[in-house]
């Protein structure tokens, strides 16, 4: 059977102790005669493609875990790399073997598939679904990226407006208090009896000013 | 019949009353041997697919409404975030039906199915319009976020661009007032008769250049 | 003729004057029953198909002038949004267009198809044409608002270069006028002859210092 | 022969003296007979595809002068802009062409394909490895832009810590010199005879600590 | 064999020692008559797609180091382009041979070819696994690109945070320190006997009370 070089090369499994299992339940059979070297290939197949399902689940959870657990943005970000590398590793081994299945599926020369189609139809099942679930997940994880740059850039936008609100107030109403800490001999505002209160007027004013300004700008929404 | 065991693994549906409602139907009809069991098994597949696009339209009117709804930017995207998952969760159940009605199709070995053609590619052509409609849906969230990202990153250059010029206009006046404000006791400018005016005029024209420089490099556009 | 419900199912047109037209040219021709049902089928497909053509070159326009009209960026960007989610519309009618096409010219269920296949090859070349133009449009949207991300970024990195260079030179020269502006009745600096302009000295020696620094960097390309 | 019109139809070319001079080395041939149309189909098309090479190459060329030119970052981008939308526009071009040939090479109506099938297998590789270029070509600018968004971004962090860190150290300094520049008449601290010196200390400490916290915080690797 | 051609067309190899080495190989047989033609075109054919084995590999391992050599974020930036470039290149000659391939398995006009099928299809499986691996590691590396920047813009609004709460403490303090810093000539409040100490007091309210507000705002989270 010419499946045997294919499987050594595109399944890339350690000897498990699933297999094993597989392979004494399949020499233990009475009736392997009869069902043939198909079936016992489906049996181990079967075995083999399963083991990936849990795998699959464990990734989603963590990936549900991670996002309800509240972290730090930066450790979110660290666990949906890792989950995202663990899927795409999955997937280079899942890919090849749901295109080996398919051309299994759709092989004339091998004998005796027509008669076992069922059974490899539901292992080519199998691997769609985890196919489209590792998608699924990767995609899940580039749509939280991508909410949480696009979270991050709105609080940037909040910051930046604090921050420039803060310095666009201030920078006016402090040089305004230098000008009038100046020590030149002739400053004729610094005689007059109403000068400090008149200029404390007038930093209110601009103050005042560019809080309106910013509000018209919805700056504050 | 061995769909029966890709219906399980594939739909994942709970027993719900409309599969009920189908099931009694079937069964109550006395015609049933004639049209055979591909007939019931269409009736059944026809109301699954079917219960599927009120859920997409629901997720499209609350796509269309969250755009329209003037939310904050924030809520918006965790709108669009909880929205692309919903779909995401969908296309996770439709695409493997899709491709097992293309297979139930393309069998030649499911006996009848030949017969029922027109049913089976009526369903088909269903789950085709299902999963091109969740498709076009993702594509427009993305659109959205990404539209919000350019934006925001346009109002960040807005805002940046206004801290910008204060600072660059204020801070060099700043320093000019600190350096008159020092006491030091031997400062001659802060004996002439014109030195304070001379400074104010010197200023302006500070703040004055600065802004024109602004203006000719476009920050004001 | 079993393609009927499908037309129902797929194109979603409202009953326009064009198909009314088409539909006279047909009754009304004498030799319709020697071309047959098929023939009908593919003049009223045709003109649907054709009628596609005029609002994808419209949105092409509306993409070139948007481009040329030196709008702001925000309106640039909701013209880009309009435009791409217009585009999505399109597609989510043609696509399922062109695979019931695809499925008409190769099915061997419909009798007559073989005899008409150049018909049919038309229309799904046109659709075929059609799909591409819509997604090399959303693709050139997609590349102007990645355009204008990366240069609003690069503008970004110039405005704050712009302020942090003022903000560096500035700030510890302000501190130095502030320390020598302080009150303190033992300052011995300010009682030197030459005090005052050692300080201004030092002031233009750091701020010259700050300028060579920030150009090594690269900071004024 | 039915090719005629999707000719018209898809490729959309200028008549061009390449054709024509194709078109003078078939009409010359004495053999024609012998070879029949599709030979002369041939000819023409071999011709068409292989004026696409010179253009994609003269892309790819522009492409990589565009990114060893150390250019300012704005007129790459330009560059890129403008490469990927010729890409784009060979591509509307190209992929419908190669569509066309994969049907011509799979069509068993077309009388005579199957005796020259070796001569469209070459333009359909041609057209395969022109897609395939195309495709290439517009990954690898896509790759030079997010690299350059990447390092941008970069960038714009290390010129936000210089401006920072200097805020950071200078404000709290120039606030306690502003502090001690106060005209109060009872200000105890300003007639102490190391009152100055004791300030100058603590600023120095202030200005080291943050210095050291900076440090540890990674902020100048 | 007509597939002469195409091997010049597609593969792009300079002659090399390997090729060399297969070809005396093959010549170098006694049996080769026997096995004909298409087993000397295998033997060639894996030898070369086998070259493309340790490429792969070596850029995986230069990707792993690069990422956990710690080096600066623009150096790893630096890698990352340059190992995506390198992988489109191999991609580039790996496309164009695995759909030569596939075309040379599903003809059915090579003679020979249904005989020696188990080979080509090893070729095959080597030629999709390799693609595959191409893949996974353009989407790695594009993994950690958007990993680090959206890391960068998280440390991005760390950093604004920092350079936000330093500024809109200590702009208002300094104004108020500017403002009795003024030399009016009659300015009530530099009279009063605890005026210095209210100052600082109410000082010191306006920093705790923008402190806690900024805490409430989980800016120190």
């Amino acid at each position: 059977m010419f499946l045997g070089k294919n499987f050594v090369v595109t399944f890339h499994l350690q000897p498990s102790s699933e297999i094993d299992e597989a392979w004494k339940r399949i020499t233990g059979q009475t009736d392997l005669r009869e069902k043939g070297q198909l079936y016992a290939a489906y049996l181990v197949m079967d075995k083999l493609v399963d083991q990936y399902f849990p795998a699959v689940y464990q990734l989603e959870d963590q990936l549900s875990e991670s996002e309800s657990a509240r972290k730090s943005i930066q450790a979110l970000m660290d666990d949906i790399f890792e989950i995202r590398a663990k899927l795409l590793k999955l997937r280079k081994t899942i890919l090849p073997m749901r295109d080996l299945l398919y051309r299994i599926l759709n092989s004339e020369r091998i004998e005796g598939v027509k008669e076992h189609l069922a059974y490899f139809t539901d292992i080519y099942d199998h691997l769609l679904k985890l196919s489209e679930m590792i998608e699924s997940n990767r995609e899940m994880t580039a749509d939280m990226r991508d909410s949480y740059i696009s979270i991050n850039s709105n609080r940037m936008n909040a910051i930046m407006k604090t921050l420039t609100v803060i310095t666009t107030i201030f920078m006016p109403l402090t040089f305004i208090a230098g000008i009038y800490g100046m020590n030149f001999e002739y400053m004729p505002e610094l005689k007059w009896n109403w000068g400090y209160f008149t200029v404390l007027g007038v930093m209110f004013s601009i103050g005042f000013g560019m809080y309106v300004w910013f509000r018209r700008k919805g700056w504050f929404d």
